[in-house]
This record gives structure tokens, sequence and C-alpha cells, in this order.
């Protein structure tokens, strides 16, 4: 089983971008949490983050064929790119949708995804541990 | 530490209403599965399952000085209890938000909660297992 | 067969409450008005009315593997009740809606139900005749 | 005591247009199950189908002072017909409002009626059984 | 002549419950201050403070014809309960709302009431106070 | 100069329908008077009335290079019909727009007009004495 | 009889304002020529042009017992004034509103009116000429 | 293989009716090339413009079993006429929409279509050769 | 201690305006009353009445540094004037707002206030008991 | 050139109002500094603070074949005054708009202006010196 | 004349990406057959297509003098980029815009198109044929 | 201290795209007269233009610790960035937004802005002046 890792536009800030809102973990700390995890249960994980839609976009459909699940945070993407919706749809892998800090908090304009609606489910505001909690969910539903 | 897992209006029928939306398991394997995790982190679980709002209210009420942390399945009531989610702002008790099935894939009211904003954070769609991140995620915020 | 009729909040006052809207006739005289009338047809029914949304939650459970069509009249739930409507589709047992008064030339909230989409069909306006005709068009449903 | 049944357009195709969602009862049946139990009422029934929104209004202003009441089912115009609406409202005739099909689970554009909230009572979804029970429902009122 | 005090979910919680928005008054505090008032003009006060909305129609119905004024702060069911409000239309009992903190300062849901529009009047942002003031203006109405 | 005066659905009811909103005037009368007008103007006026859109909109085709200026009530199909705002806007015609009571006194849906922003003019609840201000009204500007 | 001309902001700027929108007619012409048409009908009129919300809503409390109906071009106030509208209402004298250019042919925020639903009737778009029609249209309805 | 071509409300005046618009082509030249269009694919094509919307629906309804594909220009009646839709839907042939000018550079009323959703495809601002490419398009369907 | 009592637009028509909204109690009345129990309180009072926007807003400006609290009833200018609410803002002197009908009751135009969300709370259909009250509120919220 | 600086209600509060919203400088402050400016330009500069709508739209109305080109201010009217804008665009003299604080981080009323599609632009947020940019913009403008 | 024809992101992937909705014909193949088509006019065709939005913005700038008109198939960007927009209006290079799935059958965010207004006219829903519908279209309107 | 200017899609187009609306200045011309600027106050200026989302979101990350403030014209990214929102938010430099054209004058989706609301300020309508203004207060900022 092979698990894709997406992390959306300015997520390589992690640690000092708006650490009261965001925590201080650093994207590494976060893929190397997922790996180990990942380890133990005998799964492989590839980590891509990316801050161009379209590297996003192609990321995923080079997963067909070679990806089982996938997580992804799209960031500020979640709320504006129906074209990364598109590329997941048309692949169709199963996907779990994380979000580090409670968007419900938030600006209005954080409280609509284009990914929730088909996604497998989502993960809101439980901060880094909310990846752990996706990989889990994505391994288990994969295994049935 | 103490945790209580309330869950809402209707999930006593969980195994038997709508399989294909909410699964097998029932209400019972949910608690007791919850119970077992608890007792390997050496933390108290109390369990509740109510299709009266005033009975959720004052079991939330009951919790001020001896809960810790909540998990809610607010089930029908996230989308029309606006008592419920004073009485949890009223003890200022941390809560974690879960919903068994993918909620952003059905009718658009049940697209709006009103408890994700003053949660510490949600999980939506991963089924029984949701319950098993949200108390994961709580006992990890209550120990920071 | 067996039907059950389901009142809701405040019907209790039918007769005395604002009876140019509601007429006069009492819930005691629609309830044996369709006793009547099943027997004619050798159909069981029972009656319940209910001001509390939980009550009318759990009637609905134990209806399950016992009860053949609902005849409801959600009064005020019609507006507000996402979890009533949970519990009818949880135990899926096909269900008439009836108003006595005409909703659509009252206040806008009441344009909107719950139930409507759910349900067979509805009977608003003919007052207390609404019921007879749910009967008969559930009865005739179940037959087929 | 003279009735009049009013259908609008496409229900001349009734029994071979989407019979899933309309049935395979044909008008010409609707209209004459109406007008037996209009005999054994001893009432008399006129009938009148148009795809024509002006043919409707005109029945409609010659049925004043020779027609008590109507049962309508304004098909498509419900949602688009103040024109068919002004003539009920000019002609002061009271009127039922009929629907075969539940009006609730289709396009959101047919939740709309320009008739309830002037019509006596509206039945939604019962089939060709709401135009019985609008006819009863209608007699009675005229009786009182 | 005697009136109905009713307050409505968590204001048992008065005085422990966000003080910084309600105050630090208990409500015990609240229904003594009334009742010393009520002494001094020689009118009848009693109180009931209930979570559940079905306990507060109920008490609603059995203040016919005994109960001449109420004074109601119907809380979170302000923004909900469709059906306290029938409940009051249909013992056609005046009343007036009260509400101790300033819901136009605080979130969107809490700027609509389902009762503004058939009180006599509405007493917003005056804390405790509140209550002493829609005590006096009923009794002023009632006396007319 | 030959003006038209065309009248929409149930306005041959004028003077019978609902006389407290349309007063008491016949269409005739109108008719009458707006020749009497003319005549004293020395220009020829005709006069057509429809309930059937398509008349409404083959009587504007027929009307160029004939008419030169058009009074229209459009009544219901003011706020229903594209097709006769499409026919007045393909021939050209300049025209004045009247209603005889004051829709914005009455329901929601009569307060938007389809052919008001292409009209000259508009004239709203003056009664049957708009048709000669829009007369007046539009002779003049011809004659500009 | 005495009529009140009222006309609001920037109206005295007319036949220099945008000639091409409001025409080169000047207030005082629009003034004088309703003097004369009063004065062939026996009836008095007072003019007021005035920029200033609360001179206008002043000059209509001075009316009261004098002026027996008011003709008003309320201009941008038409938008955003209520407290003009209030002082109509206040002093219950019959008006017709009047507006030179077409407002349905301009910016969206001149599609709403506070007035019209107040008033006896609108006039829209038909120049200089709205007024003289208002004058007719206001003596009428007084001599009823 | 049989093609019907339906021409809705004013479309008679193509050629005279706002040219720079519409353009110069006439109806007859449209129906003329469709026919020559037909004839080299051995196809049978039938024509037909109303400006009754009841004349449209009933040329539908005959076209059941006799027609197989409809190209059709609803144009006013593609923003207001759900019972053309239904009649459509009704016989359930198969149709593509076009539109000769582009409706979404015109008022905000034409953005929206009763049509496109049951269409198999729609054809927007392409002029008279958009009849064409609906012809196309229509036979390479029932082909298929 | 100084207060200021402001009444807006058209309230010095009180006592003669719409006498079954408002009551027939005039102004001066109001006044009186307040004085009077100002006195009783030891307490100064001012008031003042205008028509005009720019009045209210540097009567406003003025009570800088001299008054303690305003009562005010901004009358239309609640729904309206952002300018009067900016004043208030300005100088931070705590206010009440006071309304004599139950707005809520009215146009939907008056269900929205420039002032609730920053005075210190709102009184609304009690009559000219109101201003009692908030006096009485003001006073005590000054003296904490 | 001769150029009008307009600032409306309010501003003469400016040095005491919110400084913490508006800055510690004074209305006079400002108006020094244009003049300083405009000497060096060799431009004369007439300025006006006033609170009342019409004493605005007058000044505007004077300004007319004197006043080459405003800025203006309009504060609170910015989101009320139809009839300032419609002053503005009487007299066509060129305007560029400014305030002083970011009204996009304030109350949501404040995001509309009713100035800006009218101005030839406008300056948000950037304090006093807003007026010396939007002073050079206009100068700059006309010398075109 | 040379044609530009642009696809968006995912159309690498036609015939594998969910084959129900976009058929099953490769990118390849679409391109295959327009360059075909264009060699029989006597038309040169170059293709692009692109996941990255400023590839797209970039290719349409490029074509500024060396290319006549576009065919482009936005893809999901049809409903996001505003700059893909701004940059066909910035070279003014005439276009028309296809899509071979119904957009209209599909989510409601994809009924908006920031194209179509811009665009000559729209081709939906007709599959990969309706390439060359636009094709032809493009080069019959280039060539007037 | 160390500005940047960022300029957004489309952008290096200025003087030959659509010059009615943007003028004939060029990018290059605009960065020259930023540099001149900045040296007179020994400032120092980058400067870089993208179409590309991706590369400005980057180039902001780039700037944290070198840049003192940011000019930023987003143009179509403006409506439809949340990326480059949080990019900015993330480093946490102060920025002043910029447009060239006036964007309240074009069409309602660049009515809003991602960016006004956190930024210092913004600059609308006021050509290629307004990033000087946007420089002079950005340096007057930093320098407090």
């Amino acid at each position: 089983m092979h698990i894709l890792l997406l992390n959306g536009p300015n997520l390589n800030l992690l640690g000092t971008r708006q650490p009261d809102l965001y925590g201080q973990i650093r994207l590494e700390d976060i893929e190397n949490s997922l790996k180990d995890l990942a380890q133990q249960k005998n799964v492989a994980v590839s980590c891509c983050q990316s801050n161009a839609e379209h590297e996003i976009i192609e990321r995923i459909h080079k997963s067909k064929g070679v990806i089982d699940g996938i997580i992804i945070n799209p960031a500020a993407y979640t709320h504006t790119s129906v074209a990364i919706r598109d590329a997941l749809a048309g692949v169709a892998i199963p996907f779990v949708e994380v979000h580090i800090s409670n968007v419900h908090q938030r600006e209005n304009f954080r409280h609509h995804s284009y990914f929730s609606d088909i996604a497998i489910g989502t993960i809101v505001g439980l901060g880094a541990k909310g990846y752990d909690y996706a990989f889990d969910a994505l391994v288990t539903t994969l295994q049935k």
C-alpha cells in the first residue's frame, strides 16, 4: 500500500507562519511523523508540498496506478481550486482532507471547501495530529 | 482525566439505521471500543446517548468540575440546537465534534453546524473510527 | 395492518387554540374519527400526541417492526426538527404529512418543511378531514 | 352543486409520460373516477384539460356564477402563471390544488406555487387519489 | 393579577456561566427580586426555569385561565423554537420578552427572534434589571 | 398618428373582479374614454384585450409600421412574460406601461416588471385615469 | 382645495443637471405650469424644493390641516429616507409620487422606493408632464 | 431519421428584429439551410415556429413516436416555460438547445435556462450557424 | 450626573401621529415625566427633539464632557443613519436605545438598527414607559 | 485651478474621536497641510466640513463653474447618501474619494460606497496622507 | 488564418478520466481531428494543453499578432480564473468557449463561467464534436 | 529600507492591453519611475511581475526578513487568490494594494478583494500614479 501526503500553498512556512494559528511544528516534522507511523504499518508514504496549483494537479495525475490513497491539506486552494478537485475526481483515488487550524473559526470564505463532498472524510482543527488520524482512517478504508 | 462521550438523537439506532450511510457498527461497540482505548491511556470515560435536547444540556451542566473534555456527536441537533451550544459554552469544557457519515455529501441543511466554531476541531465522515481520533486529539490537547 | 397517528406540539390545544385558524374540533374527536374509519377497513390505529421532540422520536423508534405506516402532523416541529426527520428516515416506515391549517397563508417560516421531501405526500389546509385522506392514502399505498 | 376539474399542461400525457413519476393511470380514468364519486354525492362535475394558459384562464372566467368549486392541478403553470392565479382570485371561486407527484422531491423550482396561498388547501404526492380527496374536501367546505 | 416568569435553557447557570456576558447575579436572585417587586404591587408571581422545550410549552398550556401575563427569556430557544411561539399564541396570554445580554453584539444567529413580533415588547441587554422593567410594563399593560 | 391600447389577462373582468382593488369601471368604459380623448386630439386608437400571451405578441408584431405608440397594461404578464417584452423590443414601438392598482401595495412578486426598463415610463395605482395620462404622455413624446 | 408640490434634493438643478436624463425644463417652469393648471381647476398650489431632509419633513408636518394632497418627487431621498416616509404617514395626507426620469433604466439602488407602497400611485419616466398627471390624479382622488 | 426544428416566440421576426443582435438572416433562410443539410445526410426535417407556448407543447406531444430528435430555440420561453420543459421530458425525445445571440452578454434574467440541464447540449451565440451544428450533433448522437 | 434625552424625526408629532401605533401621549409629557423621575434621583436631564440628522449629530458632539449618558429614540434614523451612529461612537458616551412601538411587528426595513450593537441595550414596544426604564437602566449602569 | 476639500459628518472630531482608528491629527492640520501643498503647485484650495447632508449638497451646487475638482471624504454619508452622489453627478466636477481608516477592516455596511463608481479613484486606509495623494492625483488628472 | 486550440487542466486525462462523463476519446484524437478539418479549410492550427493557469495566460499573450482566433475549453478554470479571462480580453483575440460535458447537469459551481460573456459564443455538452463546431464558427466569424 | 513592487497577471501587457482602461504607460515605466522616487528617499526597491500565482507566493515567502514593505497590484488574483493572501499574512510584511483602473466601475466580480482587509490601505483608479502614492504611504508607515 502506498499513500501520498499532499500539502498545498504556504504550508512550507509551517512553524514560522502565524504560530498562534498553526502551531510551532514544521512541515518536515509532520512528514517524518507520518513516515514513522507508516513504517509501523508497513505502508509506503510519499510527501509533496507545493505552492503551485498545477504541480499539485500533476502530482495527482501521476499518482494514478501508483498511489492507493491521498491525504491532502489543500490550504488556500481548498476554497478556490476546482482544478485540483477535478484532478482528484479524475484519477478516482480515495482521499482524506485535513486542515490544521479550525477553519470554522476564521473568515467566512474559509467555510466552504471544494473537496469535502468528494472526500472520504474531513479532519479540521486538530493540529498536526490530524494527519495521523487521516493516515489511519485512509489505511482502514483501503483495507476494507 | 475524565472524558464524556455524548451521542445525540437517533444514534441508538446505529447498526440498524441506514447501514449504507452509517455502517453496521452498534453504539455499544463504539462505546466499548472507546473505553478500551481509554483504559490503555489511563483515562476515565463516561458514555451518554440521548434523544432529548434537555437531557444532553443537563448532562453537560452536570459535567462542570467533573469532566475534563467532551467528545460530542450532536447528530441532528448539530444543525438546530443553539441550546446545546450554549450549554457547552456555558460550562467551558473543551470538546471535539464527530460525525460518522460525510455530512458534506448530504442535504444542504447538514452543511452548517452550530458547534464547529466553538469546538477544538471536527472529524467528519471517517466512520466509528472518528471517535477514536477525537479521543486521542482531546487527550493530547488536555495534556498540554 | 397497523397505523400510527402522531401529532406534534400544541395540538393537544385543538378546539381551544385559535379556533379561527384550526377549527373547533378537538384532538380526541380526530383520533376517534380515525379509529372508526380504521375499524371499517380492519386496520389497527394507535394514537400519540406529544409536545416533546424526544418522545416523538422515541415513539417512532419503537414503531420499527410494529407499525406499517405513520400519519404525522409535526406542527411546529415541521419547520425545526431534523431529529424527527432522521428518526422517520432511520426506521424507514412510510408516512404522510398533514397540516390542518393552510401553512402557505401564514408566516414565511411555515413555508418550509423538513418532512415533505421524504414523505409519501402532504395534505395542507383541509382541516381535520386531512387526517382521513392521509389514512386512506397510506392504506392504499401499503396495500400495493 | 357543480364542481370543475381543471388539469393543466402535459397532463393529457398521463399514463404514458414518465410513469415512474406519475403512475400508469390515464387522465380519462381520473375524470371518470371523479364523475362516479360525484354521482354518489349528487354533485355535477365538468372536466377540462388544456395545455394553453389562456384557455384555462377563460374556462375560469366562464365558471363565474356556474361553478361552485374548482379542483385544479396547474401542473407546470403552478410555478409560472400569475395570470391563472389572478383569474381564480378574480372570480373568487373556492378551489383545492392537487399535485400527483411529490413536488418536494423534485427540482427546486417546483417547490414554489403561485396557488397555495389562495387555495383552500393543497394535496401533494398522493397520486390520482389526490383528486378524490380534493373533491371530498371541496364538497365538505362548500356544504358549510 | 398573576404573572409567570419563564426562563429558558442554561439560565440555571446564571452567575457561573460566562459572567462577563451575563453578570454575576444568580437566577434565584432574579426570581426573589421580582417577587419582592410583585409583593409591593400586590401581584402574584410564579417562577419556572427549564432546559426542556416541552416543559416550557406545557407550563404555558397550564397557564391558560390562571396566569394574566408572562415574562419570558427564551434564551437559546429564542432563535429556534416555533413550538414555544405557538404555545404562547395558542393560549393568547400577553407577554414581554427579555434578554439579559445584548444579543445584537453577538453571533448573527442571535439577531432573529421567533417571539418579538408577537410579544408586547422586548428588552435587550439591560442585565437582570430587564426583568423588573418587563414586570412593570406587563402590569401597566394588563391594568389598561 | 395611431395608438394601440393593449390590455392583458383578466382585464376583461374589470368592474366585476375585486372591485375594491380595481374599481367599478369596465374595460369598455376605459376604451371608450380613451377613444373620446383621442378624437379630440385627432389621433386614431385601436383597442385589444387578450388573455393569451401569444395573441398579445402577435398583435404587437402586426403593429409594426402601422402603430406609432402603445399603451400597455400587461396585467399578470408584467411579472412573467419575457416573450411580450421581446416582442415590444423587437418591433421597437415606443410604449407606456400602466397599472390600475398600486402593485407596490400587493404581493412581492408584483414588485418586479419585465417592461418598466424598456418603457418610456410607467403609471401605477392611479386607476382608469392612468390610461388617459399614458395616452397624453405617449402623444407628447411622439410629437417630439 | 390646497395642493403642495414638494421637490427633493438636486431638483433645483433641473435644466442644467444631466439634461439628457432630466430634460431642459427648469424647476421654475414646472412650478409655473402646475400653478396654471391649478388656477384652471380653482385649486391652490404651494411649491417647495429643498435639499434638506429635515426641511421636507417639517414642511410636511406644517401641512397637516392646511394641505389636502401632496405631489412629491423625493429624488434621491426616494431610496434612503424612512424619515420623510414617516412624516407623510404621520400627517396622513394623500400623496402621489413622481419621478421625471425612468428610474428602472438606471442603477439598481434606484429601483426601490420607500414611498410607493404608501402613495396613492406613482408616475415614472414621463418627464415634467408627470407632475401634471399627478396633479390631475390627486384632485380626482380628493374629489371622491 | 426525422428531426423537428422548433423555434419559439418572436423568431418569426428574424432579419427585421434588432439585426445588430440577431443578424439579418430570416427564419426561412435558416429552415431552408437546415433542410439542405438534412437532404445531404438523408434525414427528414420538419420545421415549426410559434409564438404560443401551448402550440409548442402540443407539437412536442405529437412528435412522440414520429420524431427522433429536436432542435429547439425556445427564445423567451427559455427563461419562463416549465410547461415546455415538461413536454420535452414527457415525450423523452433527445434535443439540442440553440440560441442565436450570446445570452450571457444580455440581461441577467437571460442567464438561466429551464432547458439546458435536460438537453443533450447547448449552443449559444454562434448565430444561425448554431442550428447546423445542433443538427450535426443531434444526428451524431442518434446514430450511436 | 447629567442625562440627555434625544428624540429623532417625527417624534414631535407624538399624540397626533398614528395614535393606534404610538399612543396618545405627547412628547412634552414624556419629557416632563422623565424630568420628574430624574429629580427624584437627583440627576439632571436635558431634552432635545430634532427632525434634522445633523442637529442630532451636533447635539451629540456637544455632549462630550458634559453628558454622562444618552437615551435615544432615533426613530426613522434608526434604520438609515450611519452618521448618528458614528457620532455616538465618536464621543463614546454610553446610551440606551428606545422604540415606543414594536418595530418587529412592522415593515421589514424596521427590523434592522444601526444602533443596537453599540448600545448598552434596547427597549422596544413598551410605549412611553420605555423611556423611564431606559433612564433607570442608564443611571444604574453609570453608577457602577 | 481651484480645488474643494469636502469633509463629511463627524470629521470635525478628528484627533479626539477614536484615535486608534483615525489617528491623532486634527482636521485643521489636514486642511493646512493641503493648503501648503497647493500653494507649492500654485493651486487654490477651499475647505469645508459639514455634518449636514444638505450643506454638502449645496456646497457642491455652488461649486459649479467655480471649482475644477473635489476631494471628498463623505464619512458616514459614503454608505447612505444618494443625494450627495446625485449632486456630484449633477455638477459633473471630477472628484477623488478619500477614507482615512481602512473601511474594509470594519463593519460590513462600510464596504459599500455610493461614490466609488463615479469617482476618478479612491484612496482608503492611508491616513491623513490620503488627502495629499488625492490632491496630487486630482491635479494630475485635471492637467491632462 | 491561424487558430489556437487551448485546453485547460485535467483535459490531458481525456479517455481515461470519468469516461461516462467525458467519453473515451483522447485529447490527441481531438487535436488530430481538428487539424484534419483545418487542413481542408486551409487554416493553420496550433494546439496547447496545460494544467497551469500561468502557462495558459502566457500562451494567450504570445498569440497577440500571431493567432487570429482561439478555441478554448478552460475546464475547471472556467469557474475560477479571472486572470485567463483578463488575458483573453487583453489581447482582444476572438474566441469560442467549448465544454465537452453538459455543465448544466453538474454541480452548481459549474453553472457560472468567467468566459461566456466575452466569448463569441459557447458550445456545451456536445462531446468532442463541439470543438469542430467551434472551429467552423470561429472561421466563419473571422472571414466576415 | 527595502520595498518590493509586486505586479500580478497580465500587467506585463500594460501599454498595449486595453489602453482606454489602463492607459498607455508600460510596466517598465512604472518600475523605473518608482525606482527614481526610491532613490530620492534612499530606499531600495525590487520589482517583480508574474502571471503565475505560485511565483508571487514564493516571492513573498522569500521576502521574509529581507523586505520591509510590499506594494502589490494583484490584478485578476485580487478576486480569486486566497493563497497569495495567505502568503502575505504568513510573512506578516505590511503592504499597500494598488489598482490602476477604477475596479468599482467594472464587473461586479471585481468589487471584492481578498486583500483589502489585511492591507494597510488601498488605492484605486488613480492610474500609474497610484504606485507612487503607495510607495510614499508605505515608507511613511514604516518610518513610524
